[in-house]
């Protein structure tokens, strides 16, 4: 068990991209590259987006997500399966606010295009080759 | 229009993994990296799969169900959105097997544990950096 913890660490430290899914208005999965970036630890993730995009809108009417990291040269996954809650206040904002974000969000850290996804894992699914294991997040 | 439908074509045969999206029994999106293989053309796509899997039981119960590409170094994606029929048929399931598929399937073509993931999409979102646009399969 420890070890499959210690694998889930890694495939996540080590991959600078993940896949967020979300449920579309007509009841379609879908999926988009995001950028990794902070976490508080595995159950709760951050991502930032523009608050006008599909994905949020998405979340804002069903809050119901996953995350996937994958390394699909050893054919390790992580699936996070869990809930998103869509952040638009200034504390939030500016905690995870980098440098070369006025790129994408020219008004600064209040750009009311600017927000935080935050995503909070109940469980999380691993397999790497054949091994499949499902664990739940109150055993982090 | 055109050099989309070009953009999404070269996505699409540039790589090697695409991301299968599906609804649990729950309503959680779950995504899952595939092989790419055969396609009829970009409406209907096949993948190999597990009879036993999650995905599986998770589609004939849910037929909605996404297919990404994406080349996250170039910031490129493709999302399909469609259904899946899971084929458990001879015909089908002798057309896409591959030589090597042995060594997942041990009892071959008629293996119960080896079926086909038949994708049919409807419309295909396309993005490069900050440009976004959805096409109907019926503009392919």
């Amino acid at each position: 068990m420890n070890n499959v913890k210690k694998e889930i660490i890694k495939l996540r430290n080590t991959q600078k991209i993940a896949y967020l899914c979300s449920i579309d208005e007509e009841g379609f999965p879908q999926t988009k590259a995001v950028l990794v970036r902070e976490h508080d630890n595995l159950s709760i993730q951050y991502f930032s987006t523009n608050t006008s995009s599909k994905r949020v809108q998405q979340f804002l009417k069903n809050p119901k997500a996953s995350v996937y990291y994958c390394n699909k040269l050893l054919f390790k996954g992580a699936l996070f399966t869990g809930i998103v809650e869509i952040c638009t206040d200034h504390e939030t904002k500016k905690r995870f606010w980098h440098a070369g974000d006025t790129q994408y969000y020219s008004l600064g850290i209040d750009d009311p295009d600017y927000c935080i996804i935050k995503f909070i894992a109940y469980k999380v699914n691993y397999y790497h080759g054949l091994n499949n294991i499902t664990l739940s997040m109150e055993d982090f």
